[in-house]
């Protein structure tokens, strides 16, 4: 744990900062090895996975979401020092915020920041408390997964889910390169195509209702080394569910069987370890490449449960704090009717930083690149 | 995140220290105001919950569990120093960890303990990968909960399901005093009667069978005050989850509605504000307590998932890893055929634990009691 | 201590960033209460103490140092969120640096940096280890001394000696009004007039000859409250000292009678407590106001070394690393033959940072000003 | 700087508890690479080196200060787990301490401890501010030490002063192994044999006078290897001067030529690098080491600052802290005439804590000992 709120990892440490409608929003990395040869145009392609107005599905925010690095680089290659990104923000809707600024919107943080910083956050867009502020996690994660594809360490996710339209399919993690061609040609970030379209389809009629809905994602490693993390208050569980629950939306996290584990016997969960081709493997993966919090050489699964988007055009109810008054209104500002599909990059950042860094503190990745 | 393993918190900070099979396992807290009248009584009583043979459904290993303090106490207070506490062990095993070390049993850590120390960790009943290491949790959480209780908080957890049994009852946090109660009169820490009769008739079953089976826990805490935690990495669910996986056996956590979440809609989900008695509160709680990563002042509701117990005594397929061979083998050593209720005052402690340090963080709770 | 090298504080926490001959340096403050005015016309005044070419004793690199903000503030106030902010680098030279870059220039950091960079660093005008990069912990340390003025706390920094012209007097913290004045009107930074003119003309003739001079800065805090701090590691003197050897050139750190006390009987050293209006407080203040690394509420007094300029105009002897040959060169780059004046505001920012953060840690500032 | 006081180093971290006389002092250790075959012995002659009544120089409290291991060894090699060392305290005087609680002993941490901790600190023996928890650092410093020693790297400290007799030799690193054994020959702590006979007159007429008496310790790094450390917040000087703070009594510390190179010029100060048998040295080391922060290669040299011993028999004045009176005391406590020669292996071991922490945190020594 920190003790401030704005940073995040031991030697792979990301510092946010900015606000979803202010000026920017940035993010510096520290302790990013020396001599890697930066590749911006990756982290930029990783960044417009998540920006805004890719389709009719999301929200109508226009935002070129365009990455700047200020610092930390030397002949485009990393020094050791800093690295300070930042995307400039453009599509700045003010005075819908100011209107509606005594109106605790639903399951908005508006009450919860009231409390906490006494009125003086920036309440512009939920400010630090936007969905926008993990564009700055998805560009720690686009250079962390950089630095993990060189030890051939891929971090995937996709749309399991999307209200009660639920992909079963148990991918294997030696489909992965397959996998992303077909999670590319959904709009929702699914991989089954029949199942893609159904969600498109529940999404678009949701927003036409003004409302929102709810979904899935699963998120798989492959390749990640075992024997790392610890057995006490290092465990990669512990680290990937404190990172995943940074993003806004997620309620809920489960490892390998997950939930289905409380109602397995052992005899049933066990997973009995076997040689193959000479290599200790599980025969089921049911622990999720976990267990004792230390890494199994498994591939990594989880699945992660993200609520409905909570901006909808529909009237509710609730309470103007100025006046102190029960109220009903409608919030008409811009929003994603179903925000899963713009999760995904921010969940496959989180974990790719947990796990770089992981591989650092161990002393599996060095601290300079000499190649 | 910590470098290290064995500390959690910052500014009531832990450091577990011990092995299940050494002499003794040990905790220290720093950070604890001065001042505090020391209740070494509740935190024994704490320490009794989790003890092992307490009943027929439990592991025989016997262990008395007391507790002792070596430091920072000075006429039964708390100085401001360090205090360190220790509980000795009394029932050790060795010969047969010595006899099995060799195979890898399958679900345990055995493996990963094998590639992470390279052969120097202690075996002996999973030395530190022990679930025995949470009872110096539950020490530092009877502390933390002697302190939230000044301020009126109550962490509370109960076992919601065993196996497909489940108690779908939604309890009240006005109702935690009369649940403490109907807690105590069941010997797998549920509250339903029936259903806690149903459940331990189910472990016993499989007891019967040499076999283990899982559940899952629910734990709620009342009187939580509003606007703590932060937006970004110190939100409230990223720092309870890291704290919660940190219990061996927890696969899965979600916060209020969950799972759930993922399949309604906005409208359904969002849940309005309303004046209730001039305090603003919301109707549902499907937030679980928590929007934004920041307490609402709700009840902070989650439930977790603890997998059944690897160890069970039914022949298995493994590895013997000095061979290198697929092996069959029947371990023998004693366990538990379901931790849950054993896990349920480990749950409230690490809650209780992340609480505390979250309000000394905020300043809402004196570095020094005064009175 | 910190694993990672650019993040400085606890609950007040500055990360730099930026390079010296790179686009800008930069500083990110975070734990600043929400709440504060923001005072950048302040904030501007203390960079400009430290800017260059502020006079003929100074180097002539130009640069404007004007600060901007990127974020964190709203209306003008700070919100809670990190602050980030930012000066641009104009007069940057690169050909120069390019030129000598296989010659370690004596008592510089190219050998260090090599061998940690493995070449990848940034060299131009030293990168990171450029005294530039202090310009950060300026605005950083004037935050700081903002919010430290409303507790009526102030920090003040003096030149007590250049070379061998030393200013012996022991001026009074009750004074520091009057001292304000008197050093301001010195272009050394001394408060005595008549040493202030030696001292001009010894970096003058210095200057002239090519070399360079080193001295020593007293810094004197007042009305820092007593019982702050801790006994262990996290003394004030411990905290300050780690602080103040972040800034380049410092060889040396004494508190109160320092060195002195060495030759000193317990007799002659030891400062009675003694009634004064009703208040304790000591008679000499020989600890420097620290004693058991806590404050004692006397002034916190504390003396530096700061070596000299390791740049100079003369021909000096090294190491060609490609070549790795002996050989003698002449470094032609600009510098400043005395860089003492210039570290002043330096001094008393990192002392501000390190005196705030313990005021937050101990509860005694709030995180959000009401008012 | 940490927010908690009792915890000291990143990967090879310390954790000090217990009280000077209370049932023991301790110390957690961790981050100990896994593997190394644990040396109690060489830990007990460091502690033997600091423990009181050794001649009739030091304070008659007797202590044996026999060193016992309480966790985290398995087959007498660490594991990777927390390792937790104790010393049991004897020598308990108690009653002195409540006559005196009211008196502000001059010098002593009575006032600072009683405005922080409202009175509830353990005040027998100055509790956690005694001296006496220093010998959990050299517990801790013995580890460091011979983990460092595996790397041929030597911390070798001595006296360099006691009041005005002064050693001025200036001691190659060449001849540690020689200075050794001389130190060992002096009860003081010194090299040279008349100027450590004439140290020992000078503290046997302090202590006679009732009174007490300063001095200096100069230590020593040989074969550190170079660029290692930080150039911003992790210098080698920021983290040893943040570390030897913490021994009570420091006052005062400089690298290299330190305060002496305040009056120099860079002329004369600057230190050409050199090429002997092939490798890079600088010819003087007045840098003591360290440039910019990180290790030159250089042997690393301090010295440091001993105040006299608060604790003196002569009559004092100071304040009745219950009845808020001006008054004059004699305290008949036991004490050190002269602290300094039992400083020694304290400042050792605080060297080599940080610096085998700094070895670690960059992957130079590993997590890890294969064999």
């Amino acid at each position: 744990m920190e003790i401030l709120d704005n940073s995040f990892g031991t030697i792979f440490k990301i510092t946010s900062f900015g606000e979803s409608h202010g000026d920017l929003i940035g993010i510096i990395l520290d302790g990013v090895p020396a001599g890697l040869e930066f590749d911006l145009e990756f982290i930029q392609s990783e960044i417009d996975r998540r920006k805004p107005n890719q389709s009719h599905l999301t929200t109508p925010r226009f935002e070129e979401d365009k990455v700047k690095v200020l610092s930390g680089l030397f002949k485009n290659r990393t020094t050791g020092a800093p690295i300070c990104l930042i995307i400039e923000n453009q599509d700045i809707e003010l005075s819908i915020y100011e209107k509606y600024r005594n109106f605790l919107r639903p399951s908005h943080v508006d009450y919860s920041a009231l409390k906490k910083y006494a009125g003086f956050s920036d309440f512009r867009g939920s400010g630090r408390f936007s969905g926008r502020i993990t564009a700055g996690f998805v560009i720690a994660g686009a250079v962390a997964k950089q630095i993990l594809k060189r030890y051939n360490i891929r971090v995937f996710a996709y749309t399991k889910s999307i209200g009660n339209i639920v992909d079963e399919t148990r991918y294997s993690s030696d489909e992965i390169k397959k996998l992303y061609d077909l999670r590319h040609n959904s709009l929702v970030g699914a991989i089954d195509h029949a199942k893609s379209k159904s969600m498109e389809f529940l999404i678009e009629t949701v927003k036409n209702q003004k409302d929102s809905i709810g979904g899935t994602i699963k998120c798989i490693v492959d390749n990640f080394p075992a024997g790392k993390g610890g057995p006490i208050f290092n465990r990669i569980d512990s680290n990937i569910s404190k990172a995943i629950f940074a993003i806004p939306s997620i309620k809920a996290i489960e490892f390998g069987a997950g939930f289905k584990s409380a109602k397995m016997r052992g005899s049933e969960h066990n997973d009995p370890w076997i040689l193959k081709n000479g290599k200790v493997q599980t025969t089921k993966n049911d622990a999720g490449g976990i267990i004792g919090g230390i890494s199994t050489g498994m591939p990594i699964e989880f699945t992660v449960a993200v609520k409905p988007t909570a901006s909808i055009g529909i009237p509710q109810k609730t309470v103007n704090i100025k006046t102190m008054e029960n109220v009903e209104f409608e919030f008409s500002g811009r929003h994603d009717p179903c925000i899963v599909p713009r999760v995904i990059p921010v969940i496959e950042a989180m974990t790719a930083i947990v796990l770089l860094d992981c591989l650092l503190i161990e002393g599996h990745i060095p601290r300079v690149f000499n190649s």
